[in-house]
């Protein structure tokens, strides 16, 4: 696993979560400060954790990032903020940096006091075993789970002609379900050099392009929480042109692979959904019906149940808000044509219906109209174990 | 029953409905001209009969409602459109009245062409078993259902200065479901005397604070339909002042009473759920938050796993886009408070919970400022019924 330069890592297990020898607390240290960007929920009600990171990015002179599992800090009030700033003045201390150089994000329960003697031991623990290297790359990727079925990693090298740049990014998923409240969090780190408005807007883009097209149940979470590391460690000199254009497609790249495994990964999903509009007037419209189509119950069913039900999905595009061009207006699942110039046509439907029990991701491709507007949208189906898990009583 | 004066009602089955000696065609008729309005789908993809009903209302001289369940008539191109106004031709001819004072509604599968033999010969025995009273009245409550477990009636008498005034009305639900791919559809009736613009605009009031706050998986479907038929045969002259504001409140509360049955009878539904939310700066934004909660299914999960879960609401709310007071912010479920001044507080969550279990609405009580704004919304819980109904094969 080809790395950036000048990380270490970590997770180690301190008790948090109630499994035993489960991994709760990782670390990320960079070896020299690094420009450090951020993109956070847009829910009112934020977690403390984020409300910490806020403040401390943009930044040019980052060191760490300490991210507990197994107990969000959210709606803690202001125990969770002194709870969060714990945490890195703590992680500081040992690292030996500055509190200001250090990041935090927490994810799990939500309304609990962190337990923070074990936190405390915990970040110990993880500072003793920091290292480079996939083993505590591995490691950081499991501390950061809650009920993710499977860890979420992602790597990417990119060749400029000024040297060879890596990223690698982690993430967990995957939708706001008790006991582990869950949220989005991802950090990429970066041997590139780049400004702090840089790693901010390409940060942003990569995010909208991927994180920001991927629901389980269109709960935006109070942690959700996106960094962006950058230690310069490659010595490849500033990107400018070509190699910030080939960064930037690399960097979305990733962070469309680790998105995509949050939906892939949901509870009780049993496919992958990618939502595919164009001809839009804009991106805009298409994200509209994009995320119409993806949050709708009754497509999400329909994929579960292995039904090609172009009805559903034609009338939440209908639904969505942005004008529809009827006489252009197309549907395909899985590359199979179901509705054609605003008609339903005849088709297969046992080989639709089998196309979408035996691949794993069923694919939606809807045009609107002649437009020049894009986007993707990836989701999970909606199954009767999704159902059953989330209603387990966990409060 | 006390039914407005001057109506005929008829239901009888025709076969368009697969299940035997089932009604799948309505009739309602004005002995004489009536004011008509309506309030439709706002989905983009909409289907024959709407377009048709459209065209029409406002109207002072209409006479009949000629519905059928068992195909929507929708996505059904330029052979829906002439079928639609052949239900409406043949009606007129048969009641001798104009092809312009005939409307029609239909509910059921899309995509499918009307069976249009069926469909003439059922107008024909509706026609002839039209009658006042109630077991008429039930026939064509009966006739317009799809996967409806029970018919949907409501009743009301207003009285006023100059006399006593009548409401009556049949409604369907729920969702947009496979292979009865439903949709909404209301008709009110009254023997009020109001004119077109009164009409269309208390019609649109009462749907704004009922139907309009009903949800079960957020799908407006390409045939929802509201009527409203004022025939003025009560004798009690215009509606004006506080008669025109008692029957607002009354046609608003026949409205609130039918829609709430949507929700209470969705496919797999084991509780109503009632979110009520104020002190948000207006309406708009009441009806925002509101619809957030109700829209997740974390929200809609939790309450069939009779789980108090006041974390997944509050995080609803904060995503809902209207800005909360957070020092303000109060949550009640079944009046037990769980959060309160912005924090969550200690409650006996066994007690809470086994109020959600044995009681069929649950009532999720926001307060979010001290603002004026107001809303209601119902909707029903998400359960595994409600996705192994919507899964089955039915394209």
């Amino acid at each position: 696993m080809l790395l950036p330069k000048g990380f270490r890592f970590s997770g180690v297990p301190c008790g948090i979560k109630t499994q035993p020898n489960t991994k709760d607390i990782s670390l990320i240290v960079s070896d020299v400060p690094a420009v450090a960007a951020g993109v956070y929920t847009q829910n009112q009600v934020v977690a403390a954790p984020v409300t910490v990171c806020q403040s401390k990015t943009p930044s040019s002179k980052l060191r760490g990032v300490v991210v507990n599992s197994g107990n969000a800090n959210a709606c803690t009030g202001e125990q969770g903020m002194t709870d969060a700033n714990r945490m890195c003045q703590l992680t500081a201390e040992l690292c030996e940096v500055d509190e200001s150089q250090v990041l935090v994000m927490s994810t799990g329960v939500i309304g609990q006091f962190l337990p923070m003697t074990k936190v405390e031991q915990g970040i110990q623990a993880s500072t003793e075993c920091l290292a480079e290297g996939e083993d505590a790359f591995l490691a950081a990727a499991d501390g950061i789970l809650t009920t993710d079925k499977a860890r979420k990693i992602a790597t990417r090298e990119v060749h400029t002609e000024q040297g060879t740049i890596r990223i690698a990014g982690i993430a967990k998923g995957a939708g706001m379900i008790g006991p582990n409240m869950a949220t989005m969090l991802c950090c990429v780190v970066t041997d590139a050099d780049l400004s702090e408005a840089q790693a901010q807007e390409m940060l942003r883009t990569s995010a909208d392009l991927s994180f920001n097209n991927v629901s389980v149940e269109g709960h935006t979470s109070t942690n959700d929480t996106m960094l962006l590391l950058a230690n310069g460690q490659a010595k490849a000199g500033s990107l400018a042109n070509e190699a910030e254009q080939q960064f930037q497609e690399a960097l979305t790249d990733l962070c469309i692979q680790l998105a995509k495994l949050i939906p892939a990964d949901g509870e009780g999903a049993s496919h992958l959904i990618e939502v595919r509009v164009k001809g839009s007037q804009n991106d805009g419209d298409a994200r509209k019906i994009a995320t119409s189509v993806a949050s709708s119950n009754l497509v999400k069913t329909a994929v579960y149940g292995n039904d090609p039900n172009w009805g559903r999905i034609v009338s939440a595009a209908g639904y969505a808000g942005p004008e529809l061009d009827h006489s252009r207006l197309q549907l395909k699942m899985n590359g199979i044509t179901l509705f054609d110039a605003g008609e339903p046509i005849e088709f297969d439907a046992a080989a639709a219906s089998e196309s979408i029990r035996t691949n794993e991701t069923t694919e939606i491709e809807l045009v609107v109209g002649s437009g020049p507007g894009i986007c993707t949208h990836w989701t999970s189906d909606l199954t009767v174990d999704y159902v059953t898990f989330n209603s387990e009583y966990t409060t």
